[in-house]
Order: structure tokens, then C-alpha cells, then sequence
């Protein structure tokens, strides 16, 4: 049976595992490492990183039926130069990850996407986008991003960088614009900054669920914040490309019950065309794998 | 030769002409009939409306070589029910344009697409994004509109509304969410608007483009306003969908030579990510036969 080898990287990880043609993850291949911290400013901590998981997967048994590897990146990435630039890892600013990866494996073919691209090929394929031909799929997490299918293909854009939501303008701009974007005002570390600002005394998102439930107000005041933030951001995808669904996964969506329902409303709230205002927003369904099935769908799906 | 009847039904008037497969409209066969006021709240001067250029490119020796229409039509539109809904067109809400045309020209094969789609196939086929396969094309003029590329594929989106950056919201929404929105700050009556708010004797985007030559301080405020709110507009469309390219056209485009400058400069200031900043701003080649050359394009070039 056809298997790939999925690569993840992220700001303070990176995982891979080897994935059947049917979505499913071979067991005992799935591993992880940390970029945080060290592999941030230090390249060669970083490569470390990469090799360790890349090794773990080479060592299993199935290593002699994988045909390809699909690698999903934190942004932005550069495709034509099958490079990344992940804004919070420094040290791999211009780093050829196709080239360290086949040199790695000796697979010829190294197909990379960014991250978001890759949660939306998941959910597209296997999750609660399945079957939808214009879905703007998202996390809301320590950073916001997400992927797009448009027409029923999925969008890479000039360089591979399409559905950067969180990068979204959607507020007055009066100092940085990054103060002003959806990622700015609705991440978990900026709601969590703004409940403080307010007088709020929790420390995470987890606190902020928990004063969330109990309705404590400046807790739901700032998951609100949060929501109709990203509701604004939607508000603009849907309106650009007539999109029917946004599919909400990461951490910070969990902050509350309803975040969806809230994100939903304000679409409906701001929305001026009513095409954009009938956007339906649901949960993903695939949770933390979606980053590693996706990009092993890179490789089953093809990239169209 | 293959020849195309092209349509283009707008707020203030529709227009039709035979257009050929090298994109010449067939002389003396474009005409165009009045549609606002009694049409926007009387059908059936609407309908005579349409009927009336329709019948004068019927009336044409070269109707014969006729294989096919193309309709572009202010939004939204719904192509799956081959019907319109045009905002500044309320009489034709729920129009079935596209049978209406196949009756009376008994052509089978009438396409319909949103006249910002219409506008981008044109630019994308004969003029300012030949070529260029991640495009925005916009029209800055009553109002804001526009179509995309992307991908190398021209986008419509579930119903057809793709392109419609004039809703989207880049401001802080105080009161309706239209007042926030790149049409509701950056378009001609808009702008108007604005400068005479801030103590502006003129009256329209000519008086403006007069002053703004002139150097008056009110009336430089009002354009880079506008050019503004486009920017940002296109922020979000470059960040989402990772653009090359956006072209700008439209009567109030027109009214600083800077106009697109303008517009480069705040997206250059606005992005926060890199390949989104680095999107080029350039004026339309088409004009004012976009809309046409798009609708006839539609037939000659396909809907990919």
C-alpha cells in the first residue's frame, strides 16, 4: 500500500509520521520535536529537530513503501524556491526544507505547502469540509491562519502564501497594522492581553474558559472580542470569494461552547451583501492531525 | 468568424455589442439603453431595455455568425438559477436573465457571470494582467467592484459573487457595517461626501480631481482617503489569496494621476506580510469596453 512520509513544522514543533492512502497514521511511526526557544535562533538545533522526526519515520518498517513526502510549514513560505521563512522561527528564514528533506530521505518528490494550506486539504478530504467546493478553513490558536478552496481547488496563490487570515485588516489602523488584523485582536495570547488590559486576573485561555462558563463579564466580553474578530475576517473572505463554509479548529476555539455560533452571529451582524452573511461556520473535525493528514494528502490527493 | 453577443447590465445603463474572437467589437452593433430610475422600479422597462440593445445587435449583418451570448451583470448574481439581484436594480431582483435572453435571441448557450468577473476577464485576456496569474481587477468609480484571478483561474465562487472587494470591511464598524467598507469610504459619491463634510465647496469627482491638481489640502485628504480604504481592501485580498497584481479602473481612479501610487503606498504600509506588501498597483488598459470585451470573453475564451 502507498504511504507518505507528513512533515509539520511550526513555531514550536515539529512532527511527522508516515499516513496511508486512507488518511490513517501508521502506528508507532508518529513523532515530534521541539523548534521553540534554541531552534528559533540556531539553525542547525533546528535541522536537528526536523532529522530526529524525519529519522523516527525512516526507521519503521513501512519506510520501504512510502513513495513521497508532503511537508505543511508555518508561513510565509516560498514555493518556486521550495523554501520557508517562518516568521517565529528566525533561524529558518530562506531555508531550503525540500532540498534538507530529500537529501534526508533520498525521496525525490518533496511536495510543500504552508500549514493552513495543509489543515485545508485535511478537512477538505476527510473532515467538515468534505464535499464543499468554496471553504475557508481556520485555527484560532497562539496565531491565526488557515487555507482556502476556491471553486473547488485548492488555493496556493503566487509564492503558496493564500489564506493568511490571520494577516486580515479589520480594524481602524492606529498604530502597527498587525494591532488591527484578525490574528492582532482574536488569538489566544491577544485575548488574553486584552482581558488583562480590562482588569481580568487569569493568566491563559484555559483561565479564560473557565471565567467564561462561570459568566464572568470581562471574560465574555473578550471571548466576544475575539469571535467577532474572526467573524470580521470571514466577513471579508466570504464577501471576496462567496465561500458557504469556515471551519474553526486550534486551541482558543475551545475557549468557549459556542465560539462558532459567536463568530457566526457576527458575520451575519456585519456582512453587507447577503451571499457573505449566509456563511455557515462549524467546527473542524480533525483536530491536531489535520496538520500531519493533510500534508499527506499533498502527496494521496495530488495538489489541484 | 465566431462572433459573440455581449451584454452588460449596470445600475445606470446596459449596453450590448457583437464582439469578435480577436476581441473587436463589430462596428455599429454596440448600443446601450438608460435603466435607472423608471427601470430600477419597473420591470418591464427594464426588460425593454435589455430588449432594446439586444434587438439592435439581432438587427446586425453579422448576426448570423452569432454562436453564443455573454451576459456580465451588476451583483449579485446567482448562476446556478441563471438569475440576478441587482442592489441599484431593485425591479430585477430574481430576473431570470439568462432565459430572458435565450428567448429572445433563441441563442442556447447565454453565460452569465458578475460584471467584476466580467471585468477581470477582460484585463486578464487583452490587457493589464495578461499573463498574470494571481490578479485582483477593480473598478473605483459610484461604486466599488471588482473580479479575481487565481491561480491561473478566473474565480466565481458558490453562486457566482466572487470579486465583490467593495464590501469588504477595513475600518471599525461604529455604525452600519456599509460605512466601513471600501466602497462605503472610497468610492466617488463617498468621497464627495466626505471632503464637503470637512468644508469642501465642490460637488463631484471632477470638481475634486480639480482641486486635488490645484493642491487644496481638503481636497488631497479626500483622495488619499480613498486610495486608502482601496489599499487596505487589497491588503486583505493580497494577503488572503497572495496576489501579483491588482488593476484599477473606474471613473473616479481618475482623479489624481497618483491614483494608483496612492493606493501602492498604503498597501505598502498596511501589509504585514511580506508578499502581500509587495503587491503592484497599476492602472486598467481596458476602459470602459472591459465589461463587454469580459461578457463577449465569456464565450470566446471559456469560464475556466
Amino acid at each position: 500500500m502507498n504511504v507518505a512520509m507528513a512533515l509539520d513544522l511550526g513555531g514550536t514543533k515539529v512532527e511527522a509520521a508516515l499516513v496511508r492512502a486512507d488518511g490513517s497514521v501508521v502506528e508507532g511511526t508518529r513523532s515530534r520535536a521541539a523548534t521553540g526557544d534554541a531552534a528559533a535562533v540556531d539553525r542547525g538545533a533546528a535541522e536537528r529537530a526536523i532529522e530526529q522526526v524525519v529519522r523516527h519515520c525512516m526507521a519503521a518498517p513501512e519506510w520501504g513503501a512510502v513513495s513521497a513526502a508532503g511537508i505543511g510549514s508555518a508561513g510565509p513560505v516560498d514555493l518556486a524556491a521550495g523554501a520557508i521563512a517562518p516568521i517565529n522561527l528566525p533561524s529558518l528564514r530562506g531555508f531550503g526544507i525540500v532540498d534538507f528533506v530529500q537529501g534526508l530521505t533520498g525521496l525525490e518528490r518533496v511536495v510543500l505547502r504552508l500549514d493552513g494550506t495543509c489543515i485545508a486539504m485535511a478537512e477538505a478530504w476527510l473532515g467538515a469540509a468534505r464535499g464543499v467546493r468554496n471553504a475557508l478553513v481556520m485555527v484560532v490558536s497562539t496565531g491565526v491562519g488557515g487555507g482556502l478552496v476556491s471553486d473547488g481547488r485548492l488555493v496556493a496563490g503566487a509564492s503558496g502564501n493564500a489564506g493568511h487570515i490571520g494577516q486580515l485588516v479589520v480594524d481602524r489602523v492606529e498604530g502597527p497594522a498587525a494591532g488591527a488584523t484578525v490574528e492582532g485582536i482574536a488569538s489566544g495570547p491577544s485575548t488574553v492581553r486584552w482581558a488583562q488590559s480590562m482588569g481580568w486576573r487569569g493568566a491563559s485561555g484555559e483561565d479564560l474558559a473557565r471565567d467564561y462558563r462561570a459568566g464572568a463579564p470581562i471574560a465574555m466580553d473578550a471571548v466576544r472580542r475575539s469571535a467577532r474578530a474572526v467573524g470580521l475576517g470571514l466577513v471579508n473572505a466570504a464577501t471576496l470569494l462567496d465561500l458557504e463554509i469556515a471551519v474553526i479548529g486550534g486551541g482558543f476555539s475551545f475557549v468557549a461552547d459556542r465560539y462558532p455560533d459567536l463568530v457566526a452571529a457576527a458575520v451575519r451582524e456585519h456582512a453587507v451583501n447577503g451571499y457573505a452573511a449566509d456563511l455557515k461556520v462549524v467546527r473542524a473535525q480533525l483536530g491536531g492531525d489535520a496538520p500531519l493528514i493533510g500534508a499527506a494528502a499533498l502527496v494521496h490527493r495530488g495538489i489541484g
